[in-house]
């Protein structure tokens, strides 16, 4: 059976939704990242990144939303998580899946992992302080340009729904009014309807 | 025709290379970076991030390494630049892309571009000095956990070596003596080696 190795309100909450609309059988591994297990010498057997999502399978284990996204979407193709047949549509979906990635939860991550790119408390106060303009930024773009409706890619609902799912529900806290986003809450709104999501989001 | 949008020492270059190894026609277009050309308006109607590569189709334009090389990958699949017919080793080379892209190029970005983070300039200044560092420990993973060998996948050569390629001509610049990774030193000699990777990096 897959192990989602998970923390509450990280990235991995993306790979949790996938899974659950897949319908995959998974057990759900907690890390808690407040205490460092991520860190911790059995964690990093499994992922030496030190972070979540880790996703153990049968023939190993995958790290990276993006790749665990498609991962899951490949191995339960009949939930049709994504467009595997057609390699424009596909690479579509994986702008979008690598735009999350590199940029947009990397402006989130300026507000508390700043240590991962500066030595300087000023520095990190700095960034801290940029969050709330470049998650804007970076959310509006996708509001204009990446946003097909009514789900990320269109008529139909894929993984890449999932990953900004989880990024929307940062936004309070990155100090972005999700009511400024007219697209983007009127899909964090229909997710959370979805029994999918409220599954994913319950119990951890 | 494809057609690239590329600038030199840029991580177009992954996609240039890769279009090389597939033996696509393409057309590549220069976009001067220092001149700001990536912010015309002309160029922000093909790809709005106002950044390279862009991959111009027939269905529409593309962004993002790692979707590009994928999707290159797909339409040429002849020459097997990607596991397509292995879900889990196709999601080993896509989380090796994804960490490239997320993790990787934002280290080394910090060198240049911490405006896209931050507003001081002392903020600047210290994220600088902490590339040499992120660089290494970032390099010094792959080696130890992410490079099969010969090739970054094993036997068989793929995309991901073509970015990992791009990565490592910035090493230099970013105060990484690569003499110090003996892995990505010797892929890197070999890669300079190959005549796609020589017409890639040749005139532009």
């Amino acid at each position: 059976m897959l192990k989602l190795f998970f923390s509450k309100g990280s990235c991995a909450v993306a790979s949790r939704i996938a899974l659950e609309d897949a319908g995959a059988p998974y057990e759900l591994v907690k890390v808690d990242l407040a205490a460092g297990e991520q860190r911790s010498p059995d964690y990093l057997k499994i992922n030496p990144k030190g972070r979540v999502p880790a996703l153990v399978t049968e023939q190993g284990v995958l790290t990276e939303t993006p790749a665990i996204l498609v991962y899951i979407a490949q191995t339960f193709p009949a939930a049709r998580l994504a467009p595997l047949d057609d390699p424009f549509e596909f690479a579509r979906l994986q702008a979008f899946n690598s735009y999350i990635a590199s940029t947009v939860h990397i402006n989130h991550a300026h507000g508390r992992r700043g240590a991962r790119w500066a030595d300087q408390h000023s520095s990190f106060e700095d960034m801290k302080a940029k969050v709330p303009e470049t998650m804007m930024a970076s959310m509006r773009m996708i509001e204009l340009d990446y946003f097909e409706g009514p789900w990320v890619m269109g008529e139909q609902y894929t993984v890449a729904d999932a990953y900004l799912h989880t990024i929307s529900n940062w936004l309070e806290g990155d100090g972005v009014d999700i009511r400024d986003l007219p697209i983007i809450r009127d899909h964090h709104e229909r997710m959370s309807e979805r029994p999918s999501v409220q599954r994913a989001l319950a119990d951890a």
